[in-house]
């Protein structure tokens, strides 16, 4: 198939280079020559270019474009994309790109990739990224059937797993699992940065290891995907926010209260709850 | 050297593999006969015992026991410590286990390893789980100066840096970059689990990808850690959170108020502070 994809970054480029390696015809668009440079040493297409026109012999188009971009495309954009080619897009929020695009084009299908680390750019996509990814598809009444048969096959074949929801319910669940720990990240960086106490600060950045680096690792990526996800699903991570504050309030007052029973409990239960989640 | 290791889990465990690469004799204790066969398999130490009588020749003791038994040691474990050797631990606190043993042996000098995994017990250890990492010491105005220096050779022939604080302020920083996050995983890991809407929590748990297990790896791990550092760091904790909370308090207010400029500026700074953490 002739596939383009619209942006070479994380996501983009990591599917470049696995469609290719499938024997696709990749052709990728990037928003400006140096980039465009950068992509085509890193063969992250077959053809690379900062000019739409490449597209209009796909059959299909993925859109990984940053999720305000996805919301708000330019009419350009809308041009380039041939009619009659399926189109999906691979933002990190569902509801508004979903409302947009549907409007925007006959064939398309909202998708969303569970993979990322905390690069983006150019530079950062990898074939393995996507290795054993969830990939959800969010079709809805309106979703043209052989659009969802081309897309879950394509992701079948890039060894990703097909799951399937509702753009609303992809919204919320992600609210708790992915934009959620973006701001605690934030803020737990921020609570460790003791700017009035110099000597306290100094230890406390260099002690920082392992497992810091872990828990803030995506609130250490992208401001910009931080400020798009709050924006576009500002309702669920506030929801989410609340419930998370509770939690953090359930947990203090058994530290205050010295209830050590009830702390142990908690965090055993915790261990549970995660090992049912990553299995 | 003869070097004695009591508790042969996952720190005790990796120093026991490193030391044996540097030629040192290593003398493994383990709490029971299961654990001692399992630590003979994995060759944790040169020879294991569950008897501590086997640490009568060492000329260095090792103290790789959970926290609680490190604060509250068994007559016979301090009568097994030969009262020549030198003494270190290698607790995830410090002011509760120095004033402990300061008071128990005249050549101890608290230690700390910034390393660790969720995992832990005798199948846990491995030799480069101590890579290049910070290996904090706390000695005091009491610590025997030859103890200072024995330890601090030790640990750089471990190749691991040597970092030298109080143990206030050793305990007042990682309530900040190690033990804070561990609550905030297991509230993040709670509010995640929706209970009270199945269709939601079911898909919530599949999307669960990277994002979720970085950041909620530090509340995987060890229920038992999580009191210890709760019951003996209290006050720090309880700062730390209160901490926390105000900046999750703004960041929401941001959020609900939809500033949006001031929530990418705090996005991106979060990102510069954690480089510098990082760094």
């Amino acid at each position: 198939m002739k596939i383009g994809i619209i942006g070479l970054g994380l996501i983009g480029g990591s599917i470049g280079l696995r469609l290719q390696k499938l024997n696709h015809i990749v052709f990728g668009v990037t928003n400006n020559d140096i980039n465009k440079k950068k992509a085509q040493q890193r063969h992250l297409a077959n053809y690379v270019s900062s000019d739409l026109d490449i597209l209009k012999e796909c059959s299909l188009i993925i859109l990984a474009l940053p999720v305000s971009d996805l919301i708000n495309p330019s009419e350009e954009l809308i041009k380039a994309i041939p009619q009659n080619a399926v189109v999906t897009d691979v933002g990190s929020i569902k509801g508004p790109i979903v409302e947009k695009w549907e409007k925007t084009h006959p064939l398309f299908i909202g998708s969303h990739p569970m993979a990322g680390n905390e690069k983006n750019g150019v530079g950062s996509g990898y074939e393995s990224l996507l290795d054993n990814a969830k990939w959800i598809i969010t079709p809805t009444s309106k979703t043209n059937l052989n659009s969802i048969n081309v897309i879950c096959k394509l992701i079948t074949s890039m060894k990703c797993e097909v799951l399937r929801t509702s753009p609303k319910q992809h919204d919320e669940a992600v609210s708790l699992i992915s934009h959620l720990p973006i701001f605690l990240a934030c803020s737990l960086i921020e609570t460790a940065n003791i700017e009035n106490n110099k000597s306290l600060l100094d230890l406390t950045e260099k002690l920082a290891a392992s497992g810091f680096a872990d828990t803030t690792r995506v609130g250490g990526g992208n401001a910009k995907l931080g400020l798009d996800l709050a924006v576009n699903n500002q309702q669920n991570i506030l929801q989410a926010l609340k419930r998370f504050k509770n939690k953090i309030n359930e947990l203090e007052e058994l530290i205050q209260e010295k209830d050590w029973e009830s702390l142990f409990q908690k965090l055993s239960k915790a261990i549970e709850i995660r090992k049912d989640f990553l299995n």
